[in-house]
C-alpha cells in the first residue's frame, strides 16, 4: 500500500481530483488504470486514498489523491500518452471528474518509519 | 479541497500513512496541525485524503494521503522542526502510525480541470 519506491531521486505525479455523482464504469476504469500503469516502462509505484465522508465538503463529491511513481520524465510522457489512457483521460474530464489537478515533481528525499 | 497553489516551481511533501486501532486524540491532533501549518512562512496550501475502506487491505488500518505544499526547502524545515509539530510526530510513532512515508519533492509542473 505505501509504494516500495528504490532510493530518491525519481518522480512523482500527484492527482488530485473531486468527483462527480456519476459512478458508472469509475471503479472498472480505475482498476483497469493501475494495471496498465504497472506494465509501463518505468512505473515504480502508486498509492491511492479517496475520502468518502463527502458530506464534510459541501457540495461537492468525494475527494482522492492518487500519487503514482516514476523512474523518469520520460515514462511519464508515455503513460500519459497511453492510448487506453488518452480514452480514460477524456471519458474523466467528459463525466466523473467535477475537477483535478496533476502535479508533476521530482522526489528529492525521502524517508520511512515502521513501528516495532 | 484542490489547494490553489501558485505557479510551480515550489515543493510538496508527501506524507503517506497507515494508521493503528488506537484513535484517541488522533483527530484532534490532525485538525490543530492543519491549524498550525497555516500559520507557517512559506505554506501554500494542504490536501488530504483518507480511505476508510480499510477491509481492501487485510490486516492494516486506514490508509491516507496528505500532501503539503510549501515555498522552499527551508519552509519545509522550520515546519518540521515546530515544537508543537515535534510532539505530534513523536506522538505519531508511538501511537497513531503503523508506517508511514515522507517524500519531499520539487513541483516542477501542474494542470488543471474544471468541468463547465
Amino acid at each position: 500500500m505505501i509504494a516500495n519506491t528504490p532510493p530518491p531521486p525519481y518522480y512523482a505525479v500527484i492527482f488530485t481530483s473531486i468527483r462527480t455523482s456519476h459512478l458508472e464504469g469509475y471503479g472498472d476504469m480505475a482498476t483497469r488504470m493501475v494495471e496498465l500503469a504497472h506494465g509501463q516502462a518505468g512505473f515504480l509505484g502508486v498509492e491511492s486514498a479517496r475520502d468518502s465522508h463527502s458530506d464534510r465538503y459541501a457540495g461537492a463529491g468525494p475527494f482522492g489523491i492518487t500519487v503514482s511513481y516514476w523512474q523518469s520524465l520520460e515514462a511519464i510522457r508515455q503513460w500519459k500518452q497511453h492510448a487506453e489512457h488518452l480514452i480514460a483521460q477524456q471519458t474523466g474530464r467528459d463525466r466523473w471528474y467535477a475537477s483535478y489537478k496533476t502535479r508533476i515533481c521530482l522526489v528529492e528525499r525521502d524517508y520511512a518509519f515502521e513501528s516495532a
